[in-house]
């Protein structure tokens, strides 16, 4: 972790700690440079990260104000660090139902901007919110990033795992999402019926570098599913 | 308009113009500084835009690179300037069904942090891009800060004229959103059949100073609706 991002756990910390409230005035950078004795422009890269995350909002020349409480139980989809993040207080766990090397199709191939003898590791999984289906998974590693992926390690977080253990550097991301029908097999494996609503959900992570390493596609399941973005100007 | 938002526009126009694609550098913000003749924090002002709305990434003492052609016909949910600009090449065109005043319900009194007795500028539409139904709208307007409203006016980009000519300063916005079935009622609006999949979405938007004026209800059509998020870490 960043001193950055340190700080940023801090601050949100201290405004959790102190019951802060939407429209609640926080101390300015200063006083936070003091508290926390980092330089200032630490303090402005944390107050940067947590205006994207929704948690403050900045006003020029007038100070740094709480952003408020959000709703229960949505996933704020701009903090791509998996899903142990995005839900506060829920217990996430996955189930893998296959983990195998392959040569991709060549729609996987290009979003990945592979070779064409290039293979992947390729995992579908099951992923559970407090025991609730969330969504079912496919994903598809390139393997010049993701050196290594086995059962056990994709039983948890895999970005835990790329950013702590393989030393990825995780950049960003692209999102493409639509709503549509289930089909019959996806309805099986979510326990619902067929054509019932679904969101179909694609996401491209890349390196800090632009390389794309992870392209997955989800179907989530429409009861459990409630989704947050903090959007800004 | 403001500058860097101008130089934003010109370096995305520059992008276009040389037909860079994902990966490929950009020249660097001194470049760019002399070659607009603005200052160096506003080149980084509008570099930042442009990262955040996906169309650049900057790595660490490497420099500035682009990130990639994006899916044609994807709203970014991440421009919250209203339809016009958010579909790129499209028409977009809004049918007025209702614009009245009226005292809101306690929940639409909640997220406008409104008083017991203040009414709203209630208004529902139907959204269309290219003549296909996008989605039904419901909104609801704090009139501190729309201080008027008419047909004519909802008839266009609201923002448009918010921003113009009532020179509001939008800050940022909340959006929730969910899978659902539609009912009968909307299933009519939509043209759609009842239980059809829809994306119930829900948007609080704020001023620069954290007030809410606006709160929406949609429901997209699942066949006409496609959405992009250029998500960082």
């Amino acid at each position: 972790m960043l001193k950055y991002e340190l700080v940023a756990q801090y601050i949100q910390q201290f405004i959790k700690e102190n019951s802060f409230q939407a429209g609640d005035k926080l101390p300015n950078v200063e006083s936070f440079k003091n508290k926390y004795e980092v330089s200032k422009s630490t303090v402005i890269k944390a107050l940067e990260e947590l205006e994207k995350n929704g948690i403050i909002f900045q006003t020029q020349g007038s100070g740094i104000y709480v952003r408020g409480n959000k709703r229960k139980g949505y996933m704020n989809l701009l903090i791509s660090h998996g899903f142990k993040d995005e839900i506060e207080n829920a217990t996430v766990s996955y189930k893998v139902n296959k983990l195998e090397e392959l040569i991709p199709s060549s729609n996987v191939r290009e979003q990945l901007k592979l070779r064409e003898d290039e293979s992947v590791y390729f995992l579908e999984r099951i992923i559970y919110v407090n025991k609730e289906i969330l969504c079912k998974e496919i994903s598809y590693f390139n393997k010049d990033i993701v050196l290594f992926l086995n059962k056990p390690i994709a039983e948890g977080s895999i970005f835990h795992y790329l950013e702590n253990n393989l030393k990825v550097k995780i950049g960003f991301s692209d999102i493409y999402f639509q709503v549509d029908k289930l089909n019959e097999h996806e309805a099986n494996i979510l326990k619902l019926q067929e054509d019932d609503p679904c969101l179909r959900y694609e996401q491209i992570f890349y390196t800090t570098t632009g390389i794309p390493f992870d392209y997955s596609q989800l179907v989530y399941h429409y009861g459990n599913a409630q989704f947050y973005i903090p959007a800004h100007k």
